[in-house]
């Protein structure tokens, strides 16, 4: 069975979705839809993928020089699961035109997880999405949480977690963002909802995160602290997270998020992504009985490979999740 | 009895230092050492600081038209106090000519703790100054936790205290410093020294601290958790931090460091400095048991209301703490 997949908003992560299913053997594109003729969507169109846009836009784009294939109806037509990817709060308002069109579908992190009712994390609650009509694919920064947490809850027990969230303020094609030159708290109001966004995935982990904005594109950096229920040395912390395969470990030299980019970019991986959760294993540190350490988070991919899980999960064209995260990583090169 | 002081270091500290001595009614400046001439050296001059020098760069500073008053052996032979503000690793080389000279010496964090013996923040050890040769003033960083861990420890005991130390990467001056665009651990190896460089200060303290350089100048942004030893609201944390004369509340839509420092320029004070501790109160939360808040520190000027009260202390000519944190606050406008 091929997957048939839509991509509904072509953006940072429509993009970068729409590649990673397109490698997959067990699913295609049949298209991706497109509300302005931007050099995204003729890059798509370079790319060979068939792009729509809403019925009002349609003439639009053609009038640019664009070619549009459909409306956004003719091309859940065609799908069996569409991937929105639209911006933030959006994706809420198209849910009604999937019920009627009949299409699973996944929205993003921005979302709310009332609104799929399963928010998920390949590594984590799998088994979750599976069969389900929709699903929540949880933020960039939540994804990297759960990578961590799950597996240090599942063989330590995760008494508490404490994490500061530093966020890239804006991604390196943002031009109308700042800070330019400053630290911003946000939200003040302490804690921030990234923790009570991992518990959508994993409910039973007590977590607070304290999260601020900073003027760089490139990564976000998280400084974790854990209480753990054993005993464990920072040696057996790192064994187990070595042990993750979308954990991956830096030092060589990677001081800072700017040489992790770098090497993304040394690996030539498309559009220089680096899906994986970077941890300075040099940091992983057990201090009275607490479990620090850094890691960067590419808020623009770490987010891809779990949308082509989420899809297997929801087609039940996979039941085991670690066999579905191998699929992926060996098709993406992770 | 008016204090005589010398300036050894006339830089980002140093000047401040002398600025602040000149407002205090039992204190003069009775000179500053530069090395070399540049427009700090020139503005000492026409600020009316006799500028003195190392002997062997007299004749290089009279050449660039910069009158000298003489040698660095003449200023400490004419002081009762040195203020040591020459950059970090460079003071320790001092000590000996201070002893020499007979004369007092106050460093700044940069130097280690065993150098002077004994570190110091006016509002947590005071007394422990009191009549000493040799006092070291705390890093603007410690500074600024020592002054919320002081108070809230008396308070309520800090059972264990953990912070995330964002850190301007460079001084608003400095143009050979980066990131400009990253996030760096640093150190990578966790904890980072702040944590023990607060027990030098207050040895009873269990604290934990993580670090980042941040591609910003403007000031260092501590994320602050604590565990207390009794429990409490947010609404008496706030209160408590409220009677702290060298704290201050942020809000009224003051978002990020940006805009503190800001206000600080619309406050007119020397330097457009922000001398204490800005806390977003609307950030005092007790979650789950534990109290977080935000907090900014501006790195240039922290710490000088602390090297006026340590002259204070060394010099005895007050010695109850409190009673010279008044008097330097109110001769500095704080």
């Amino acid at each position: 069975m091929t997957v048939k997949v839509a991509i509904n908003g072509y953006g940072t992560i429509g993009k970068r979705v729409a590649d990673a299913v397109s490698v997959q053997d067990d699913m295609e594109i049949i298209g991706v839809a497109k509300t302005r003729p931007n050099f995204e969507a003729f890059m798509a169109k370079k790319k060979g993928y068939d792009v729509f846009a809403p019925e009002d836009r349609i003439k639009g784009m053609e009038k640019a020089n664009l070619e549009v294939e459909g409306s956004i109806d003719d091309m859940l037509e065609r799908a069996d699961v569409v991937v929105d990817c639209t911006p933030g709060g959006i994706g809420e308002k198209n849910k009604s035109i999937y019920e009627k069109a009949g299409v699973k579908a996944i929205w993003q992190g921005g979302e709310d997880h009332e609104l799929a009712g399963c928010s998920f994390n390949a590594q984590s609650n799998y088994e979750e999405a599976i069969g389900r009509d929709f699903v929540r694919v949880v933020s960039c920064n939540t994804t990297g949480l759960c990578r961590v947490i799950k597996p240090l809850d599942d063989e330590f027990g995760v008494n508490k977690a404490r994490v500061t969230l530093m966020r890239r303020a804006a991604d390196p094609g943002d031009i109308k963002k700042g800070p330019i030159n400053a630290i911003v708290p946000n939200p003040i109001k302490l804690p921030s909802h990234h923790g009570p966004d991992v518990k959508t995935v994993l409910p039973g982990i007590d977590i607070a995160t304290t999260a601020v904005k900073l003027p760089t594109t490139l990564m976000h950096l998280h400084t974790v602290n854990m209480e753990l229920n054993s005993e464990c040395t920072a040696e057996e912390v790192e064994a187990l997270l070595a042990r993750q395969s979308r954990v991956r470990f830096v030092g060589q030299g990677i001081t800072s998020t700017a040489e992790v980019m770098e090497m993304a970019r040394d690996m030539n991986r498309p559009r220089c992504d680096m899906w994986e959760n970077c941890v300075w294993n040099e940091s992983i540190t057990i201090y009275e009985g607490e479990l620090y350490f850094f890691q960067g988070i590419h808020q623009e991919s770490d987010v891809i490979p779990e949308n082509i899980d989420a899809i297997r999960a929801m087609m039940e064209i996979e039941k085991d999740g670690t066999k579905s995260v191998s699929k992926t990583n060996k098709a993406m090169g992770i």
